[in-house]
């Protein structure tokens, strides 16, 4: 780090690659010879015509999106996907939702505003600590689709293998998109809010298979259709131009570092490091189950609030920040999403192993 | 105008205050001392929360807005906006709308998926050039609310009064939002999109009076619900961090131009010098009629498409850019809105008596 910048391991919004931001800043004032900012072009000049064109492409060809499946720019977050998906996909029936934490219980609720939700499976007696397996999966004969969420930033789990369901899949990937290879003909929609692993607040990524579209409530909001989002190319409206052509650096920088099985590697890498040292530690201990641990939000606590809080602090001085874990999960969480160098892996366990020696 | 940009005239998103972009570009980094950009920052974390905090008082502050209403920080545009104020406020009965131009026509088609829309006036008979009077509103008795749009970029119209209706008036001011002050308490609702007057596309701010929330219907999305936003304070979901951050340079730039009356000066000022040579001229026509002509966007054409064009090449070869009107109303748009400076206008108005010099 550079710059008297911090390690960063906030949950979301959350660090980005610092190459990207400098690259932000030098182009700040002037983007492209165009004389203005990004933040000052219309969203249908040719400026950012390009800029937004090429996002596409390049998201497309790193995450090898078929043509089958179409790549939208939305704003909302997931909060409004949550509506959005069973506005446009249930018609009105039944969907089958994975609760594997906070937000899939959230999209739970909220869809079931429009239909049936049929809770294929919960992991809410043992405090979210696990992904269930393939036959633990409660399935809907007549399910609309399968929700479920690929990463629980909170919990620190993540799902390791895709779901066999007959009904189309859809999927949150707020947390961990881009961080590994997805076969996306296998998905009916996949989400993400950008302000994980991609750019800053306010910008949804929906790579949604075109066969899906064109059965919303006749209620739904313009904005929420995907049918007419998916005609306007995502341009019915403004989109968030800022945080897609901050996406665009991302990609780029990203497309350098080996894409999406260059950031695999590193996540495996950054994950095991931290695992290792902590799963040796006599003083924390980690909540997610082996076989259900995420990569991307690792969570342990020592099992006493004020050795937490104390651990928070030490770390803090040390320029290792927002280790805090979720409120409503406790402990601790080091979010080490795509931009987060090995270094700072490499800081923490030494944070770690330091504060163990002076409290063991 | 310095570090080789251009006077931006474009209609939106527009135009920023240098000043504001410099400091934006010297923050980028490293913010408040954070070690972090606002871009990486935690929506929940002590930084961001002041900026958020701070970024509300002065807005309350700068608009002296009553504490009868509310401010909220939301997504999605006016399209958004368009779906939510119905579901909100409608009830399943009857609102009237003011159809002024396009993007009020926008608003009432939409509502008719959630109520009656009764339009109590439209000027699309004379290609929305000019905006109707008091007396020919034709109101409903039980109306909801009364919908308009203070002033409309594409014809070149704004309201010079407010109408007096019995049912709540709720306002689309997202292109002359801060440029003139407001007696926010004769609204039930104003909201705006941030691209024009206030910060970079993807943030809407909603002012509304409390008693009016509450009212939704029972399938609205919770990201849409005004009584669910004003009980999360706008945090239900992470909004646009960047955005409301780049608000909160504008209002302390926007302060010390002496707040909405410097602002009203200033573009009363502009727009005078723009409207007096585009009326003394031979070659160029105005769009909208007097009494009802905008002070942020003028409508000028000359009758010939290809002089039109030629006029528009002719600006941009001298740094004016973004001068073309839009599609469904051709000719040439200046959009002279806050950031604007005078310089801009003072080269508008050379650069068409030279224009003119070679074709009269």
């Amino acid at each position: 780090m550079t710059e008297d910048r911090v390690y960063n391991f906030s949950a979301g919004p959350s660090i980005l690659p610092e190459p990207v931001l400098q690259r932000a800043r030098a182009e700040l004032m002037n983007c492209r010879g165009s004389g203005m900012s990004v933040m000052e072009m219309s969203h249908r000049s040719p400026v950012f015509t390009e800029i937004f064109t090429e996002t596409k492409e390049k998201f497309r060809s790193i995450l090898r999106i078929p043509e089958t499946h179409e790549i939208l720019f939305l704003q909302g977050g997931a909060t409004l996907q949550f509506a959005a998906i069973p506005m446009n996909l249930m018609e009105g029936k039944t969907a089958d939702y994975a609760v594997t934490g906070n937000f899939s219980n959230k999209a739970a609720k909220e869809a079931e505003k429009y239909g049936t939700v049929h809770i294929a499976c919960s992991t809410a007696d043992t405090g979210h600590n696990r992904i269930p397996q393939q036959e633990e999966l409660d399935l809907s004969a007549d399910a609309k689709y399968f929700y479920y969420c690929a990463n629980n930033t909170i919990y620190g789990t993540e799902w390791q293998y895709v779901p066999e369901t007959a009904a189309p899949l859809v999927c949150d990937m707020s947390s961990d998109i881009l961080s590994r290879p997805v076969d996306v003909s296998r998905y009916g929609l996949i989400y993400a809010g950008a302000q994980k692993n991609m750019a800053p607040a306010g910008l949804t990524v929906v790579i949604i298979d075109k066969v899906l579209a064109g059965r919303e409530l006749p209620y739904t909001p313009q904005i929420m259709s995907y049918e007419t989002m998916i005609k306007h190319d995502s341009l019915l409206n403004t989109p968030p131009c800022w945080c897609i052509y901050m996406l665009s650096l991302v990609l780029d920088w990203l497309k350098e570092q080996g894409g999406v099985e260059g950031m695999e590697q590193l996540k495996k890498a950054r994950a095991k490091r931290l695992y290792d040292c902590l799963e040796e530690s006599r003083l924390f201990r980690l909540h997610a189950e082996p076989g259900s641990r995420s990569d991307m939000n690792v969570t342990f606590r020592t099992g006493n609030a004020e050795t937490d809080a104390e651990f928070i602090r030490f770390a803090a001085d040390r320029g290792l920040t927002n280790l805090k874990g979720h409120k409503i999960a406790g402990g601790m969480r080091a979010s080490i999403y795509n931009a987060m160098p090995m270094e700072g892996v490499e800081a923490l366990v030494d944070t770690i192993k330091e504060f163990e020696q002076k409290h063991v």
